[in-house]
């Protein structure tokens, strides 16, 4: 017997056709969503399964438990995107091999992929980082380390967003973090529901709108070729 | 009508339900598969689709044809992989915009998100690059220039390598590289049919394998976290 690790896609029809026919033979079927804004409901995930889906909440993903269900029965845990970006599900991967429990990964689109809907050449992005939800006293701007480390490559930064933290917050607090740590930008590439119905924005940040519908990501760009600066401006 | 840019994922099944649906109401498919080593038969992928698939020839992707057929028809384009990965893709969907012809951009699996089976953590890749096949009298080694960009800030280099190269010869082109530009490097990850039937080897350069099935590409770590190296070393 099998886990299979299977990540959505971007949207509720992106499932691959290996997955589906994987989902129709496993026992159980699990949901992880609360790393990620889902920009659908589980319920249309399900439809194009055809297969009731069970969400699991953070402790129970981290207990395992489904993981030791999969020596006697097929079990899949769906991941949103791709299998394996996030840290998380390479551990459940790890303790698979360590505990000699069958496993496969089928993978699937990634925001660190789709984002190539902007123009910018993938192979020039530099490192991810992302943005956690500011408290009073609890202000890590530690993301504007990698902004700088790619920025002395000339290399994009990919900048993912808390899904606690709304658009206007997100943007003030990156106003105040590139301002503390003296990083230049111009214009800032602010993409929502890439995948979905995808929409991006190539402004100054107090130009960009303050409500898109989630998931959004932003693009810090490094230094533009004049194909992706081209591309940029018809959008 | 549409034209639809879609990616094949990274096995002959690994479409999209989205991408079957589409490609069922298009007028003609086409697949460009001059840039990738596809691992496995066109017939494969046109059992997946159900339907006939016209191979293009790099001339008659970047002649654009097909393009203005869509202003009349739906008409589709496989890529391997994630859509948008290259940028000859980008440039059609440029091309659209500035033409004003309709179109969809159908996102799946990639080996930029694949190579997260090594157990490294996607958010530290740094720059891609890519190694061509040298010539007696050209000997261009510019991707040695990333990898010590990347090494600067500690970033993983995903190493891409020209399909007509093979394995023997892109070490021995890696090590001469490497050595010329005094680059130090210790394991090197190599990816075999990632998505397919994935193997992945750590070792020194000289003791990795000669042969393994296509297609194949290189990473070169750069500051490995504990979790990373775990990972490795129970591959």
């Amino acid at each position: 017997m099998t886990f299979y690790l299977i990540g959505t896609g971007l949207n509720a029809e992106s499932l691959s056709w290996e997955a589906l026919k994987i989902i129709r033979k496993c026992k159980q079927v699990y949901l992880e969503n609360y790393t990620v804004d889902f920009p659908f409901e589980k319920k249309r995930l399900e439809r194009t399964c055809n297969k009731k889906i069970k969400e699991l909440q953070r402790e129970e993903v981290e207990s395992e438990e489904f993981l030791d269900k999969a020596k006697k029965e097929n079990i899949a845990l769906l991941v949103y995107g791709d299998s394996l970006s996030a840290t998380t599900h390479s551990e459940l991967i790890l303790n698979c091999m360590k505990k000699k429990i069958p496993h496969q990964v089928i993978h699937n689109a990634s925001i660190l992929t789709a984002i190539s809907e902007t123009g910018l050449q993938l192979y020039k992005l530099g490192k991810t980082t992302s943005m956690p939800t500011w408290k009073d006293n609890w202000k890590p701007d530690s993301f504007t380390e990698i902004i700088k480390q790619n920025q002395s490559i000339g290399a994009h930064t990919l900048l993912l967003i808390d899904i606690a933290l709304d658009l206007e917050k997100a943007k003030s607090q990156l106003k105040e973090s590139l301002e503390k740590n003296k990083i230049e930008v111009e214009k800032i590439i602010l993409c929502s529901n890439l995948g979905v119905k995808s929409r991006i924005y190539y402004d100054n940040l107090e130009n960009l709108p303050l409500r898109i519908p989630k998931p959004y990501c932003m693009i810090i760009p490094g230094k533009l070729h004049f194909h992706e600066q081209d591309f940029l401006e018809h959008l």
